[in-house]
């Protein structure tokens, strides 16, 4: 069985491994208050180019997407999202479950515009009403998409215009900075954004997430907010060591060269498929392709390769989604366009 | 000034308050456990035709709702209203509140459909989705929209089919039982809801509201839901004094009277105003009229009338939305159709 | 059947009542955005002798005491409570319901003291403890205890020096500041506590309580916490009319001297039962008085008096609570003394 | 610097992470939906005698008390603690956060009695009221306690007859399964409780621990549960795969042979103290030894040795936690003891 499925499938990529084999036998103090946590902090900082941002290694995406912002909110405000945004569509409601409304901004590519922004504030000027406070975007998007520069300062621009936190879900971030044409450093994020996460999970690491807090205001007592929501992890330092191992090096490190590589094989997935005479659901960007597939044909591909039927397409045909990971090889690529 | 602010501008019908000053100086224990409440319970179970509802005495509209969707839904459920509705619009997130996703579902007139209901339900089968589980509904909608038979009927058949409660808030319902041409009975109502509200609030009384219960799984120690909302009143017979004091009759009640007194006046209203060759927002129903204005022409007219501008309509004109209250005269309605 | 059962078990004070229905015909906004809310605040603001001071008028104790706590804390904090407080002991875990602790502290006679106080701070102070940020206390307690200006100064000041909100719960505050030798004037308490409340639902009105906040940290978006919480009333100013009857006058108001009635009445019961005999459960103050009973005797005066058995006292007696309300009278306790 | 501060100051056994690198680069699903998730839950099912039990693997030892107790009790029902349990004393109100209440039960040596529920449950019957519906212990205590057969016999008969559930936080269970003299086996203790968990976090994992849960009323929805606290592991495999290389093989199981070892070298620390002369804080039992220590002494030892100073003792003397985990030896024993 050839996997599609998903970014973690497998374990952690081999030298992040090793990085927690070279320290296992260290002592140090739990919850991250460690020397491998500091300095790994330091390292971050000194990449974004912010020295007072606040760093906080966190287990997950969803813990670091519903922590930021119930730390940041007071509980009559709430978050807007793109309607597709992960927060909306795939977290149970956890930002709910801290007591903040989601508000879904229609969106048509996955990406949130100033205009959808300025649209949900239209009608939020009472005691009647929740007020929207922070906008969450993904970057990429949930669907692979990649903010430009200019997409970005706009939003940054409407948020500060309108009081809004501007909050980046970084998850697949590795594949946003190495997809060619992208225009975004992290420095760039960070002058941009309230606070943005560089997610691990996904990309290379056991689990693990740096979540980088630039507005002070969405930091006071964070850590408390953190082991509230149960989230603070005894061995905070395995994060730490696995995002160093990361992404040590900046551009030369192991976390851009892995995002590179699913970018690679990704173009030249959705190049094969194209020329086979699929059509793609999506323009493809980042490492997860979009395919319209007969549903006959589906079938018979699950029977050798595992990925996610996405959703129908229209009465014979349905979108599969197949996922590029860091272990994806090019044979796997060779085998899904042979079978096709 | 003449009020065509709200249905909330004055104090209570003399009629109910005089109820309030009969009952005054009779001592009885508190919280809703004295012998009008078990009476009006009583009234009321026998005018729906259910001797086996459950009976609650609210003191408003915005805690019977959210009280009655934290009882019903477990942690990861929500609850779809159309977008239009009061739970989404104007309780500034008490649901959130409570943990549980309001699914706004998009809608042309204010009313829910089967289908809007089953575009919410199709992307939500697994534990990375809030699991909607109950469908609101207000009668008459926030624009004064009236449900037919049919349209309910509908409704209820489709949350049986997928397991939603149908829960309708009935802020305003004395002005669609008596609407011209409405169908639906509160017999009707009763056999197609899992539960419902009865409004005093809005029509009539100080304050007040009778939630029904029909669906036991909805009530399960509903009055500790209640009391940790801090919606438990000390004094609870006075909510049930002054709703048997309107319900009291049936259709001959002076909450059906009154009711019937808005939609006339409503309608005399409206129709001056078409009349005068204004044109209405949206088609008028019950005792609200939506009316496009010169924007020049309101700020006059605000001299004299208090009124809301519900949104702008174009570069020069805006949308005024005029309310019909159980004291609202044929000198008001005059008074307002000379100046316009 | 004689009531001793509770402050709530009449409707209001007659002239509370006419104040209801001299302005009852008079169109107003809604949610106490009204001249009667407005004016009666002015005149609380001027009897406190705080022109600053925000007052915000609520339906009932429990959504005032959840609100208030509810407005002030971060989610990571709590309040300490006396382990007999009213937020501990009867209001069904609503401050947990919007996420905070309530810290239970060991009391003997029902108040709160700096040194309990501080034995809760001992233990609290990183991120893995809940940080205790406010002191909830009530005045007079849930026995009747009167604070004395050395007692509650000594609060104020404790709680001022390790950064904690001082909030009293003044649910029956008439009955303290009017008993015999109480040294704190309604100035007093504005100048010692950060927040506290007059009670009106267990005073002479039908319902309604005057939240008085003069610490500006506490009063953010204070009217967004109210309508969350569900508990803004769409005829706010109903609150406001009452409480203006009630306390109009200062120390000549229907609110102090329906206050001293209690007091009184209750100095009368309490000596009777001395002198007949029995034993009270705590020493007397204000208008609550505790007697152990012999159980046969409790049947016995069950058959024309209501009023709470309130807890065992040894194989054959219980301590029966009687509580003296604005409406009781001579009669009252003559006949119960009688019965005794 | 020797570490006696805490169970968790190394990474983790090294068969253990040479169980995660045997499996890194196999593909699976995610979200402990894999084959070793499945096989893991199979192999703890047969070890503890209930083939019907419910299986979830969990990060860490906060998410599994706090989201057990959120998915198992409704709004208004609490959770009674000895006052010195983890979920009170050192979890930021994750609890309440939920909602739900922790009753803090007095208890004289860390343990919970039927006596202590009892007097919690006395003053709760009405809607005015938390119910307790649940009792939570530690096994062993926070203070190493290890409970008897006839004291969990006691409890869990409590509870049935009370309606409660029974839970167990295992985060150092192993050290009570194999303290000398201990009669509580993994199979009784399923009989017994309603759930527990068995920490893998303290006793030889990165982190992991498997929470059992016998009673279906508990287990109603319960990933979805997980998943809105921010606790659903992408790659849930990898607890499944440390517990089984910690718990294969049962009482031989490396596990058990961890768990030994710390009991073991905690005896020889306590007797040795005790040579020493050191009095004991109190008596010990499993892996922490509390040994009352010269605050000057406490001074010198920190220059070499880490750990918690716990509490004042008396005015020169303080209380010092000395915690033996698995990675401890003999050689950092012998050196305490030589440098007390």
């Amino acid at each position: 069985m050839i996997y599609f499925r998903s970014d973690y499938s497998l374990g952690a990529h081999p030298k992040v491994m090793q990085a927690l084999m070279d320290t296992n036998m260290e002592h140090t103090d739990g919850y991250a208050e460690d020397r491998f946590s500091y300095e790994t902090a330091d390292m971050i900082r000194e990449m974004i180019g912010k020295p007072d941002a606040h760093v906080h290694f966190m287990v997950g995406g969803t813990p670091t997407n519903t922590i930021t912002i119930a730390a940041a909110l007071r509980p009559y405000e709430g978050v807007i999202s793109p309607a597709t945004g992960h927060i909306y569509v795939h977290e149970t409601g956890s930002v709910e479950a801290n007591g903040h409304r989601v508000f879904a901004a229609p969106t048509e590519d996955g990406k949130l515009t100033p205009e959808a922004i300025e649209k949900v504030l239209l009608h939020h000027e009472d005691e009647h009403t929740v007020i929207p406070k922070m906008a969450y975007i993904t970057h990429p998007t949930e669907n692979g998409g990649v903010y430009t520069k200019a997409e970005l300062t706009a939003l940054s621009e409407c948020c500060k215009k309108h009081g809004l936190y501007l909050y980046m879900d970084g998850a697949r971030l590795g594949t946003a900075l190495t997809w060619p044409g992208n225009d975004l450093s992290l420095k760039d994020i960070a002058n941009l954004v309230d606070a943005f996460y560089i997610g691990g999970t996904k990309i290379g690491a056991l689990f693990g997430e740096a979540l980088i807090i630039m507005n002070d205001n969405m930091n006071d007592h964070f850590r408390y907010m953190v082991k509230r929501a149960c989230a603070l992890l005894a061995k905070g330092r395995l994060i730490a060591i696995q995002l160093k191992a990361l992404l040590e090096g900046g551009e030369d490190s192991l976390y851009y060269e892995l995002s590179r590589h699913e970018n690679e094989l990704a173009i030249k997935l959705s190049k094969g498929v194209v020329e086979k005479g699929y059509e793609l659901w999506i323009p493809h960007q980042t490492n997860q392709v979009f395919v319209i597939v007969d549903n006959d044909k589906i079938k018979e591909l699950e029977k050798d390769f595992f990925f996610y039927t996405w959703c129908p397409y229209d009465e014979t045909r349905s979108v599969i989604r197949l996922v590029i990971s860091w272990g994806s090889t090019e044979e796997d690529v060779d085998a899904i366009l042979a079978a096709l």
